[in-house]
């Protein structure tokens, strides 16, 4: 593994003295920030998510934040998808396009007034986009970044650790929804969410000063039920199904294309970023689909930093975009951005740094 | 150091065999993409750049290009520098603002044609921000990322290697300006620049799968000058005075707060991004300014991930934005974003991870 070199242009996140105290090894950059990604035990951190609980730093989940008497009107403009119903303490996750329909982010909105909305966002620059528009538009908002760090606890447990921490009223918390809270004077925000498929919550830590008093009242209230340190997984998240931004879509991946279509309302107004081009790319329908890679081997043969050729034959009909050792299914598995003629069940090879692996075609999510 | 983890969220550049084969073990994440930073030879590195000539990978420079009738309109729209006299052939730093005034990044400006352009972009995402302005004016101009890379020859000696590979016509080639060009059948775009003040070239490389061999003629031709690996050096261009975006500012930093106000020209027209808040701040008069800070202890102090507070007495006068050892100067030294009633020669002090350091405020550039 290659080292990474100290610079003031990759903030840590407030939680990284407390990540260093739990033996943080390797990171990653996202939205300009470090994000830890393994603590050194990839295969137990791996079944505490599956069968337990995990925390994990995930302040790199950077808030967009629209405030003003325009901030609901922006916040249709930026998304594809109608928010007419959404109502304050409701969170949804919203696909972004460009003016062509390109995907630029997939973050979560969250209403937290009928003045004030956060898109908490992957990994690209959506502070410069939304006020871009905002400002050519001529809109009355603010777009700012806000002090506000998400810290994510997921796996089966979770419910129970948040539950003994806030009361019991978050086990009726539904999916995306959230509350503002505090727990001795930390204010956060408390959200049933995360990038897993194990269930559990995110709390966005609204005053990064006290990110090393959260981190340490939930391994606290974590330790009967054996908490202990992790980060999104990606193991977990490709067996599960759940996109990447940026990692499983390129600079012409539209969201029909990767599973996203059903997050799309064509009917929104005209004036909705994107709208024309994906009323057109949806009636021409997409060249491209996205389906699950199992490949055949069983040594397990990690991505790396790029993308790999998915063959048939001779013709090159899409790439592997994410690979990784399922713990569970014992293969490697990933997703294909492939030609759109491609099924499930499908036989098609690997090309991976000069090696061919046959695999074969899937449903997502894999488990 | 902590390792980095490999995603395909973070691109390779198309050196990165070439620099793997140079023994790369560190690097920065710069614009999604693997910037090398060390080659595990820290102070050789620094004086090759100073004594010699040193190749780096520079790749996630990368291009965000303007085509069509509508480009050069684009170009002036988005920088408030006036363009009317630039030359084909010619380049450009140009600070880009937003609308408020606030430095999104400090590219060089290349116009290829009347109708094509590029922006080298230093590390924030200038594709959104150009296509968002683009698309909400309904300019006919198309914004990509072409299949370019730069490689950086810099140091005393870079020009007698690129004038052995290219011939003497470079030795006229005037600072930012460039020609399109090719060797052995590898198109290229070769321009007097390059991130240090040492002098050199920067090969824009127009066919990333020709990355190794276009590395390999560099390193062959440099041999008789003793060129060796480097990379962007933090040593040499904090001697030097260069500011790094999103390194020493932060979001709310105008260009005449760091030594950039001479690049801006207040009577551009009144449609380019920015115009009005920066007429408005340079009336004003700035609260912040960027000047040198020469610490008083001699053992090597590097910044690490964020900036630290300078004090005078109790009161925060501004942030240390970096820090390094001098080998010339035999001292820690850095940049001070400090408050405008600030002076070279001032005391002042640094505190850093509890350590208070005794420094000196100085006038940039060191040497």
């Amino acid at each position: 593994m290659f080292g990474i070199t100290p610079s003031s242009r990759l903030r840590p996140s407030p939680f990284f003295a407390a990540t260093q105290s739990e033996g943080v090894c390797a990171f990653t950059s996202y939205n300009n920030m470090l994000m830890p990604t393994s603590f050194g035990h990839p295969e137990e951190e791996y079944w505490r998510i599956i069968n337990g609980v995990s925390q994990w730093d995930v302040a790199v989940e950077r808030q967009v934040q629209l405030l003003g008497p325009d901030a609901g009107r922006l916040a249709q403009i930026l998304c594809a998808r109608d928010l007419s119903h959404c109502k304050v303490g409701q969170g949804k996750y919203v696909p972004l396009c460009n003016h062509d329909g390109i995907l630029i982010n997939d973050p979560i909105l969250l209403k937290l007034d009928d003045d004030r909305y956060w898109l908490s966002i992957a990994d690209s620059n959506i502070w410069f986009w939304a006020r871009a528009i905002a400002a050519e538009r001529g809109l009355k908002v603010e777009v700012s970044e806000p002090d506000v760090s998400p810290l994510a606890v997921q796996g089966p447990k979770a419910e129970d650790v948040i539950a003994s921490m806030f009361g019991d009223w978050v086990r009726t918390l539904k999916y995306f929804w959230f509350r503002e809270t505090s727990i001795d004077g930390i204010p956060l925000v408390l959200a049933r969410s995360g990038w897993s498929k194990q269930g559990g919550f995110e709390l966005y830590l609204m005053d990064g000063s006290k990110a090393t008093a959260l981190w340490d009242k939930v391994r606290e209230a974590g330790k009967p039920y054996g908490i202990g340190p992790g980060a999104p997984n990606a193991c977990e998240r490709i067996e599960s199904g759940l996109i990447s931004y940026g990692g499983d879509t390129d600079g012409t991946t539209n969201p029909f294309e990767v599973r996203l279509g059903k997050y799309i309302d064509l009917d929104v107004a005209d004036d909705v970023v994107g709208i024309a081009a994906l009323r057109r790319i949806h009636g021409e329908g997409v060249k491209r689909q996205q389906l699950g890679v199992q490949l055949d081997n069983t040594t397990p043969t990690e991505l790396g930093f790029h993308w790999h050729g998915i063959y048939k034959g001779d013709q090159r009909v899409g790439d592997l975009t994410n690979c990784v050792w399922s713990y569970r299914l014992k293969h490697n598995i990933g997703f294909g951005l492939v030609a759109s003629d491609c099924a499930p069940g499908d036989r098609v090879v690997v090309q991976k740094d000069g090696q061919a692996i046959g695999a074969t075609l899937k449903t997502l999510p894999f488990i």
